[in-house]
């Protein structure tokens, strides 16, 4: 398969901005039904008697939710993501609410060359989540191991 | 609210097991479609052509799964958990699979008073999530907040 992006394409310091799914109150509580039936994600009626005033998105929906748009920015680049390598110190700062419009600032942090296979190597990246009031929702690190460019034939 | 289980009921070293949501084919196509639209989640037809070889979970979803399974756990218990303070280094060792049973092993690693409020302190859990032939497919951490037990009337 022939990429778009491969692990010389990314550098330390690049960033990448991109999003736009919006936090649909429909989804927070088919999500919450199923993974996370807590009462501040269930219905307007047990989330207004909770510490948050209202119904929230599950943290995991709004890391679901960055999972879309990541696919979203990448998959039509080609980037070589071979596969996840692991989420690092998830952070939710402030619960995202129904009608929050999300946006993804996504910086190289780090690469790292594989020393048993010269195909690939780990790219570090950090994530910051925000919604439409630039309110900072959500941060991570993510690693993922991300193919070579092939050498060029002569 | 009165809770069931404070700070002072997790010890370190302390280990909770519990369990037994499947993983669904039809869940992970559902889950893939919104979130994590890959082919190795999204059908049968487009998985096969995969290095996986078949339909995987989302590794997001098989963690959405775990806080359920957390959820039907705790939450019976009235554990004091007051806010998730965070996710830490989750690493999918290997991909869950349509019809896997997954299991929890739940270890308290650590118990850290808030300086600031004494009415709390933080837990970091330890999870290992297996799947029904005891392969290891997802370990992480977790901090959680967790209130103290109030003093006694005296």
């Amino acid at each position: 398969m022939e990429y778009g992006m491969y692990f010389e394409d990314f550098t330390e310091g690049q960033v990448f901005e991109y999003g736009g799914e919006t936090i649909i109150k429909a989804e927070i509580f088919a999500f919450a039904a199923r993974y996370d039936p807590e009462p501040f994600h269930l219905s307007d009626e047990t989330a207004e008697k909770t510490i948050f005033g209202g119904v929230i998105a599950s943290g995991l929906q709004t890391l679901a939710l960055w999972r879309r748009m990541d696919h979203e920015f990448f998959t039509p680049r080609r980037a070589a993501f071979l596969v996840a390598a692991g989420l690092e110190e998830v952070n939710w700062v402030q619960p995202g609410r129904p009608g929050d419009v999300l946006s993804v600032r996504c910086e190289v942090l780090e690469k790292i060359p594989s020393r048993s296979k010269p195909d690939r190597g780990i790219v570090r990246f950090g994530f910051q989540v925000r919604n439409q009031h630039d309110a900072l929702l959500m941060v991570f690190r993510n690693k993922v191991m991300v193919g070579r460019r092939p050498a060029q034939a002569e």
